[in-house]
C-alpha cells in the first residue's frame, strides 16, 4: 500500500504534542483533573473563547463526551434532536439510548439542521405520548463533510433556543471547520451560540482526548458527577490537559493544524479536478467525496486505502480523508496514479 | 355530541366481563399471579393456541408489555427493528429507549415489515459502531390499520428467524385482525411464528390488562423477574385473569367481539361509500380512513368526535374507530348526517 | 386451610368498590386519565388534603409508582436515601436501579429514618466519586410494621428539606397508619411535609391501582410524560378513578376500612396476648409480629397461612396480616387453636 | 510540601513507557484497536497468562472497564455481588446502577468475599421480588489494602462458579498483589479462576489505560459492541497498547514495578514500626494504614499529603500510598520527621 486515506486518526500524535508530554511528565500532581496542567489548559481555552465563566474538562474520546453531555442535559422523558446521519444516531452503538434517551432523528440531506427541521421535530412531539425535545445536536463539520456558515449556525441555534432547547455541538472536526474561512465561524461565535461543545483533539494531531466546554451555568453544576459516572474521569488528568496546553499555547498549534490539513485536502481536490474527477461538492474541510468509476476504484484500492461511501452501478461516491500527517508525496502519487489509470481504463 | 369515534378504549368494559369479575370476587387467593383464576385463564389460552408449553402472564397494559418483553429479549448492545410508524417508536414516550435500547426504525409506507426491510436493517448494522439487530417488532393490526396476510406474516417472521432474530408481535388489536378472514391468520399461526406476543383485551371490551404469551423457552426463564422489575406484577392478579377466563371461555367472547366490531366498521364503511366518500383503503379491522372534504370535516366534528390523520389543503384523511359498543344508531346517524352535509355544502 | 393471614391482597375488592364500578361502566369517556371520573376523584382527594394545587394521578401499582416518581425526581447522578429494609431496596427486583439510579441504603433497626440517618448519608456522599443524595424515601407504615409519629415524621422530613432533599412517601399501607390515632398524622400533614406520596388502594379493599399525589410544582411539570414512559398510563383511566371516587366519597370508605382492619388486628393481638403469646411490639396497623414456639408454628401452619419473618432456633418471629375482609370467625379460631395447641404441646 | 503519599496516580508515567510511545509514534495504523501494536500487546498478554483463546482489549480507565464488563455480563434483572466497601459500590458515582443494575452489597470487614458471603447473597435473593445474583465482583488488592491468598481466591471463585455465577476481578492494583509472594497468586491462576479481569496500568507506572482480559467465550462474543457503547473504544488504540507492549516485554516491567513499589512500602512500614507506630495490619502491597495520634497527623500533614481513613477521637487510621516513583528520600524524611514529632509532642 502506498498510503491510507481512510481517516484522520490512523496517524500517531503530532511530534510537538508528544514532546510537550515528555517535558512535563515528572513531578507529583493532584489526580482527577485537579492538576496544575489542567488549570493552565483550561485557562488557555477560556481565553481563546473569551469566556471566563466557561468550565473546561478533558475526556478520553468523543463518543463518551457525547453521551455524558447529552445525558447530563436531559431528564428521563426528554430527547435529543439530531439529523438521521448524526454520529450519535449511526456510529455510536446506541450509546445515547443506553443512557435511557431517545434520539429524535430528522431527515436532512446534507447532515445539517435548519430551523425547519427543529420545527418538524416539535410538530411530532407535543404531548406525553412522545418524548419531549430538549436538546439539539449539531456537528461542525458534519459526518458527511458539510459545514455550517455563521448565518446557518446562528439561525438554527437561535431558533432552538427560542423554543427552549439546549444546543450542543460535537466538534470532532471543529479545527477543520474553523480553519475554513468561508464558514466565518470562530470559537467565540460557538461559545456564544451553544450551551456546551467539545473541541476535538484526536483527529487534529492529538494522542487521545478532547476538551469539553460547558457554557450553561445550570449544566456546569454537578458536571463532574456525570463525567465520573460515565467513565470519563481520568486519574492522571494531566496527560490530556498537556495536549491542549500545547494546542492552545503560543504558536496556536490547534488552529495551524486545521489550516494545514485543509490545504492538503484542497491540493488533492484541485489535482483530481484537473484530471477530470467529479465531486459531490468542493471539500469544506479534510474530507473529499469524489465520484469515481467503479473500475478505477478497484485499481486505486490496490495501492491506496479509502472508503466507498455510496455504491453506484457504474460510479460510486468515495471518501478520501487527509490528516495533518498526510505526506505531499502521497497526494501527488494519488493524483498521478488516478490520471494514469483513467488513461489506461 | 352525538358520538365519539376517537378510539376503541373510550367505552367501559363489556358487561359479561364485569359480571364475571363480580361473580368471582370473593374468597382468598394467592397473590402475584399464583391464584386459581390465573391458572384457569392461562390454560384456556394454552388450549386456544395448542401449546402446552407456552407461558402466559397478565399485565396491566400494552406499553408496559412492549418494553418488558423487548428489554427481556435484548442484551444492552442489541436493538429492535420496527417500522418508523410503530407504536413503540412514536407513541410510547421513549419507553424502549428508557430501558437502554435503540429502535432500528425502518421506513415502511404501510406500517408493515417485509424481509427486504429486515435485510435493510442488517445492511446498516453489521459491526460494533452500531447496535446489533436482535428482535423484530411486528403489529397486527398495525398503527395505520393495515394487516398482514398469513403469507406476508410467514415471510417476514421466517426471514427474521433465519437471520437469528427473535420475533415479537404487539397484539393490541389482534382480535380485529384475527376476525378478518381475509388475513387467514389464527392464534395458532402466530404461536408457531413468533417468540412472544400479547393478546389485547382493553381495546376489545376488557376493563384493563392484556395477556402476554411467551413461546421461546429461553425467554420464559426468569420472565417473572422482568415483569416485577418493570412494574407489571399485580398483587391481585386474579382480576386481569378473570377477564381472560371470560374472553376465552365457552362462548369465545374475545373472538366474537372481534367479529362484531369489524362488522360495525364494515357497516359504516359501506354506508359512507354509498354516499360517495373515498377511502385510503377498505378497512381491515375496526379503523376507517375516509378522505373527507375539509368543510365536511368541520361540520361533522360539531356532532362527532374523530381524528384528522393527515391534513390536506382541500381534503384530509381522517380516522374513525368503531368499538364493540358503538351503537348502530350512531353509525346510521353518521352516514345520514354525512349525506345531508354533502348535499348542503 | 381455615384462613390465610399471609397478606392484605389475598382478598378480592370491597363490594362497594365493585358496585361503584358496575354502576358507572356505561358511556363514552376520554382516554388516558382525561375522563370525568378521574376529575371527580382528583377533586375529592384535593379536598381531602386541602390542596387545590396538588396533581393527582391513578396508576396500576405501587412498585410502578415508586420508580416512576423517584426517576422523575432524579437526574442521572443523583440517588435516593432509603432504609436498608425499604421495599424499593429489597422487594422490587432492582426496579429503581433499572431506571439508572442508586439507592443509598442506610441501616435502620426499625425501618424508619431519622435526621441522623440522613446526615449519615451525606457524610459518605459529598463529591463526584459517589452519587449525590437528592430524595429521601419514607414509608408509612414501614415494611416492618412500624409507623412514624407526627413528630418523628416532621423531624426527618424537615431535616431532609433543609438539606435540599425531596421527600417521597410510599403509602401502600397509609390507610392503616392514618387510622392509628397514636401516630397523630393526617393526610394534610403528609401533604405539607412531602413533595409526593401515594395513597394505597389495593391493600385497603381496592381492586387494583393507587393514587399518586404530586405536591411539588417542579415535579408536576411533565409528570404525565414519566407516567407514560414507565408504563403507568391506563387507556381506560376511569376504572382506577372510580375506586378512589368511592374511597373518598361521602362515607369515607378509605378511612373506615383503615380503622376496620386495625380493629381486627387489635382483636387478634389482644386475644393472642391473653393466651400468653409475646410480640415484637404492639401492632401499629394491620400487621402482627408474634414470637412463636417453632413447634407451635408447625402445627398452626397446618390450618393457617402466615409467614415466618425471622427464624430462631426455638422461637421465631412470624407475621400475621389482617385485611378488611378477615372474618371474625377466623380471628377467633386462630386464638382458640393457639390456646389449644399451647396446652397440648 | 515535602511529598504526597495520597495515591499511586499522582506521578506521571514511567520513563520507559513514554520512551516506547515516542519511538513508535510514526506511521499509519488501522484505528479502533486493529493496529499492529495492539496485536503485539495482546499476544504478549496471552503468552503471559498461557491462554491462546483469551481476548484482550485496551480501555482508558478502571471505572469504565468495571461497568462495561459487568453490564456485558448481566441481563437487566441480574445483579452483581460485591463487598459493601467495593470500589464499584462506593467510589464510582453509581456507574453500575447507571447501566441499570443493582449491586448486591454484602458486609465484609476486610473487603474480601468468602463463600459464606456469596451464600448470604443467595439467601436473600431467591425469587423475582429481588434481582438475581449473576456476577461476583472481586478486587485484588482490595480497596482497604487487603489481598486474597491463592486458597482464599480459589475458594470464593470456585464456590461462585458452582452456583452459576460469573467471576470478575478488578485488577487496578493487581501488580502489587502479584508481586506480594505471600499471596502466591499468578496471572495464570487468575486466568483459570475468573471469567474476566483487568490488568491495571495507570497505578503501576502507566500513562493511562488498562488491559481487559476476557476468558469466557460467551462474554467474548460481541464484547467490542459493549466497549463502543460504553465509550471505551479509542480511535488511536495504539497508544494504550504500546504501554502494555512495554509492560509485558522482555524485561517484565509490569512485574518489576509491582515489586519495586511493594519494597518502598515495606521500607516505609519497617521504618515507622521502628519509631513505634502501630498499623491496622502489615502492608500487602503499596498501601499502609498506620494508626496515628491526631496531633501527630496535624503536624505531619503540614509537610506531607496523605488521607485520614477512619477518624478517631485520639488516634486515627491513615492511608499512605507509595508508587514506583516515590523517592527514597521522601520515605526517609517521613520516618525521620515522624520520630522527631513523636519526641516533641
Amino acid at each position: 500500500m502506498k498510503h491510507l486515506f481512510f481517516d484522520d486518526y490512523s496517524e500517531g500524535a503530532h511530534p510537538a504534542i508528544l514532546e510537550h508530554i515528555m517535558n512535563n511528565n515528572n513531578g507529583q500532581e493532584r489526580g482527577y483533573g485537579y492538576d496544575s496542567y489542567s488549570q493552565k489548559a483550561e485557562n488557555l481555552i477560556r481565553k481563546e473563547i473569551s469566556s471566563t465563566n466557561a468550565d473546561v474538562y478533558f475526556l478520553p474520546n468523543g463518543t463518551q463526551i457525547n453521551f455524558t453531555v447529552i445525558a447530563a442535559m436531559l431528564r428521563s422523558h426528554e430527547g435529543v434532536i439530531a439529523p438521521t446521519s448524526a454520529h450519535i444516531n449511526v456510529h455510536e452503538c446506541g450509546a445515547i439510548e443506553a443512557t435511557g434517551h431517545k434520539i429524535i432523528a430528522i431527515e436532512s440531506a446534507n447532515g445539517k439542521l435548519t430551523p425547519a427541521h427543529v420545527e418538524q421535530a416539535f410538530a411530532k412531539h407535543h404531548d406525553e405520548h412522545t418524548v419531549k425535545p430538549k436538546v439539539v445536536y449539531l456537528t461542525q463539520a458534519t459526518e458527511t463533510g458539510t459545514t455550517y456558515s455563521l448565518t446557518e449556525f446562528e439561525d438554527v441555534a437561535n431558533y432552538a433556543r427560542s423554543k427552549g432547547l439546549l444546543v450542543y455541538l460535537d466538534g470532532a472536526r471543529l479545527a477543520m471547520a474553523i480553519a475554513n474561512e468561508k464558514n466565518g465561524i470562530t470559537l467565540k461565535d460557538i461559545t456564544r451560540l451553544v450551551d456546551a461543545f467539545y473541541i476535538g483533539g484526536t483527529k487534529n494531531g492529538g494522542m487521545y482526548g478532547e476538551a469539553v466546554v460547558i457554557i450553561n451555568p445550570e449544566l456546569q453544576k454537578d458536571f463532574r458527577y456525570h463525567i465520573k459516572q460515565r467513565g470519563g474521569l481520568m486519574a492522571k488528568g494531566r496527560f490530556i490537559a498537556l495536549q491542549f496546553e500545547r494546542f492552545f499555547g503560543k504558536d496556536q498549534l490547534w488552529f495551524e493544524l486545521g489550516k494545514l490539513v485543509n490545504q492538503k485536502a484542497q491540493k488533492l481536490y484541485q489535482g483530481l479536478v484537473k484530471v477530470g474527477i467529479e465531486f459531490e461538492n468542493a471539500p469544506n474541510g479534510n474530507q473529499l467525496f469524489p465520484i469515481l468509476n467503479n473500475k478505477l476504484i478497484t485499481e486505486l484500492q490496490k495501492e491506496y486505502g479509502f472508503y466507498v461511501w455510496q455504491n453506484g452501478s457504474e460510479r460510486s461516491t468515495c471518501r478520501l480523508t487527509c490528516s495533518w500527517a498526510t505526506p505531499d508525496t502521497a497526494i501527488n502519487d494519488f493524483i498521478q496514479d488516478t490520471r494514469n489509470l483513467i488513461n489506461k481504463l
